[in-house]
């Protein structure tokens, strides 16, 4: 039993805490954090199901004060893992990687963080085996870990060389005060920092593209253009290497999936926690051929799509499963991802 | 065990179902529906939890198509329980009324139907004992029944004879495409059917008020200047009202709720189905004095607050419970409102 | 002097008038109406500079009510014309090209209407020669207007076989409330219209995308991705192109036009009237190159952009200059396009 | 001729120059800025109709590089003026008072500065008496300058003594990307400072308020519960008094007045440069009664509300008018103020 412990308990970090608690091969040890937030105050309201740690700097009178009990200090979570989620603010990150390193402890990183803080840049399915046995890693952020998906089924299929992007992207999570946008699309300079990590983590692809942010809250919604390696994918083609896989859900816009916010109702009526979706989707209707490039628009769910590929990590990082294939596999059994396609 | 039937399986029907199935003096026989709805969909991926039967006009073939099994027609729905509650498009249960007449069968109608659909315009507290043992009620609107229980909460203790309110109106929900408004507040003429509405309930009540609408899909925010009928309603008097009620969080700004999308956030990070939330919010840090009046905010989780007046609904009209203290409490204590405070 | 009248003065209608009143070789006779609204309001209240004439069913009561003052009939308005500029609604463009027809008058329909309606689907710069003399021509709708004078920018001077566009589409004008959107991105099915418009106007070109509804009201922007017809064409290559265009406004983020608000605020400040641009937008900043495409962003001011399109339409129709270069150059003139690179 | 000056070209500096221009017993000096901003460009771009100074710590070479011409220091500017309109960002004018002081120069501050860096807190309706012959005043905030006229025009007539507002506030201005809201209503605590600054104003009056942020830009707002010190204010009795006040606009929904939006396309189609308009709006259908109170809700033009009264602020300190009316009077002549009434 992999013990696994969460470092900022946030949108991210709430969410691994979760993931981890789903894994039957792992066991969530607890969770640390700085001030009773609205979520620590949510976790305390359902009875405290993950252990709370105190970060360094950490006020307990007001813990005390809200009846939020803890268990301890950040290093005592952190002489009790294997492998510890770190989801803390950015740059926090970093500095946090010393007591791991001290302890002797793995660690993965989320996007906020610099590439430098880890090892390797890591994505469940396009460089598992990178990262297998390896200290630290960092997960692609939320939109190069959906588009990724999206290549990556491509690529393995059919051969990719080249990718066109353009984000239009969410500019705030729900709940969100402190950032946001009004009546506004804001450019940002090209080429996008996701196509610059695409590259990163799959060096045989040519990818650039242009960042778009747009005043909404449920998932961003990205435009591909793909060129094939070597003659022409078709749309029957592309349709048929998304369909299998288990972290993308083919919809359409007949069927309601109208735009981005009809996933998140989706997965809302669907009862799922927090009304959350791990999988990517993408409208079979926006599938068009240009050329020899492929052309198709997905849904990126930036609160919880990279949970998967952070538990492919912890999976790689302890030699869990000694592959993409099979690591992938298992993380998608506990979470159950691929079932409701049956 | 009472049995009941929920017609319209759309934002409210969902949540009406998901509201009956927790009352353990209750059993949900079945939805019905039209047409294979996203959230139709989403029940056949929950593996068919709630039995469905189809209204008149359904296409069977599309639900074959979709493979989601139905168990009979919409009168065979009717003809298997004691009472319908009736979250159809606007102006069909005035149709529907007809069906249930003949059958004999008890119903309730949410607040889109006309008010003489019913007998006896309902409020689970400030009017529950009008609808003992009647055979048609008709819900306040989302903001009515919010706005009500907070009024009422006041009037009962120490008596309330003028309100003024704004409302500050979210214009659409999660996912819904067929309207919205984009960069714009919307005004309505004044008087607002919620300030009239409010006067049909409690007829003790002046009430008059303004609403606009805004761009936003998480819960209006309603402004109160209350009135006391004798003397002056402190600050520290309405608190305490407020805080003994079991349908009313009294938060403040500085543990997190900066807004009503705090509330949604909050309830997703509780775990709650769907994000949502049976309580109004009221925020203690919005409470002024201004004469004899006592003004305030509100919060209205706009797709779930008529839940529980509605379980109240079937409690009077059913004759379940005698009156309002015991019929409230016993919906409560099915919802689990009220616990959070402990 | 050409004589030009408008039929239907509202978001379109009201700055084809405007454009009309510069162009120091057109005089404009008048503009027609259904109802006192408030541009007619507006009008008035500026002093009627234009006159008004009643469209069938008017109801000049209600003109009379409101002391708008009205100089005849559609009818007689067409009597006094050369051509008829008709931005009404939707469908009614059809209606009123009988009565064009009876009186012998020629018309420039805007992009709400069917291609049919029309002998000449128009572009300025793309196909002005093909308007020449032509009775009815119906202009391309603001996105493609727009996105042809980029790709066509191109094409004169490096030659384009393909290309493929992501629409970030505004949904509502400023002051609209019919419709709208809040909180989400909405899809369309793919290949968009306007990239199958395009293929129309350039049938040289290949051309699709995919288009997503966002909720603001100032200014679409488009990504495109347009391939060589031979070699590569270079960033520097392309903006070489843009900064010699009359009617594109190549601009930094780092100048502060951080979005599509920046256009318009900066009309705004420019003193334009109603805050309007006449050329779209195109950030350098945007420019990358993939192998053999070059990608790049533009804005499109959704209200203002087919206003000297249309005036280089009445050009062509009437003869008044024999092909793009001096019809573009003379409305380019009277608007003051290309003015402010000096 | 009285000579100004104006610090701080944004936003409202901008409108605070045209205002000065278009007064014609006062002379537009200069306006000093910091740096090349997209709004100093755009007045290079129009010719350089004001002259523009160059304030402390401004980069020249930026200044060349853009083509921007310069007449001198900050100091030169003050040197050649009588009063200095200081709209520099919030903090900025309390510096600067040092730089008027030993320049012997009047100065009026915007509602940005704390009220101490006044000698009077003004408004040219409610109290213009109060700022005669004043060196230093602070112009009360949009917000609290539209809503004052209002309650001013009802208190002259009939007397108020006390009023509960809830401001429903626009969170940015067209334009902005560094401040924005995205589908959430944020709440201030209460009382909210508009009600304050209202007591400072008019101390006879009891307030008190609420203020709720909405995702829009275009106007602020308010609905104002007024209490009348004896008797009753009828809802004619309201209309009669808001009809003679040059700067309010009553309006109609049925007449298109829909909301806040539909003031600024009335003002750009009304040709008002940038689309601004003076006046505050005042629905005639949100008029309604409460008790001995009298409901209605304004709309603020938060860019432009406030240049008004700083033109009267002008005039008092200078003593250019003995008392409020014809300081005001004054004002809307030259600003059309009113005008429209005919």
């Amino acid at each position: 039993m992999v013990k696994v412990g969460v470092a900022g308990y946030g949108v991210i970090g709430q969410r691994l805490a979760d993931g981890v608690a789903l894994q039957k091969d792992m066991e969530l040890v607890g969770i640390a954090d700085l001030a009773p937030t609205l979520s620590i105050k949510a976790l305390r309201e359902k009875g405290m199901p993950y252990d709370l740690y105190l970060v360094e700097g950490a006020d307990k009178s007001k813990f005390d004060a809200a009846g939020i009990p803890y268990k301890g200090s950040f290093q005592d979570l952190i002489g009790k893992v294997d492998i510890m989620l770190d989801s803390s603010p950015g740059g926090v990150g970093a500095k946090n990687k010393e007591l791991y390193a001290k302890a002797g402890v793995k660690a993965i990183f989320q996007g906020g963080e610099k590439n430098s803080v880890a090892d390797v840049f890591f994505h469940g399915y396009a460089n598992y085996e990178k990262g297998l046995g390896v200290n630290y890693l960092k997960l692609t952020s939320c939109n190069t870990t959906g588009l990724i998906r999206s290549v990556d089924c491509l690529d393995r299929k059919y051969g990719i060389d080249r990718v066109a992007i353009t984000i239009i992207r969410r500019v705030a999570d729900p709940g969100d005060y402190h950032r946001g946008l009004t009546n506004a699309l804001q450019m940002d300079k090209a080429p996008s920092h996701q196509a610059l990590d695409l590259m990163t983590i799959m060096p045989h692809i040519e990818a650039t593209g242009i960042l778009v942010h747009t005043p909404v809250t449920h998932g961003h919604i990205i435009t591909v253009v793909a060129h094939a390696k070597k003659g022409k994918i078709t749309k029957d083609m592309a349709l048929e290497a998304f369909k299998t896989h288990n972290r993308i859900r083919v919809v359409t816009i007949d069927e309601g999936f109208l735009g981005n916010a009809s996933f998140f109702r989706y997965a809302r009526d669907l009862g799922n926690p927090r009304g959350d979706m791990y999988e990517i989707g993408l409208w079979e209707d926006s599938i068009v051929e240009s050329g020899d490039n492929i052309m198709y628009a997905i849904n990126i769910p930036q609160e919880s799509v990279t949970i998967p590929e952070t538990m492919d990590g912890i999976r790689a990082s302890l030699k869990m499963q000694p592959d993409s294939a099979t690591g992938t596999a298992e993380t998608n059994k506990y979470l159950g991802l691929g079932k409701w396609k049956k």
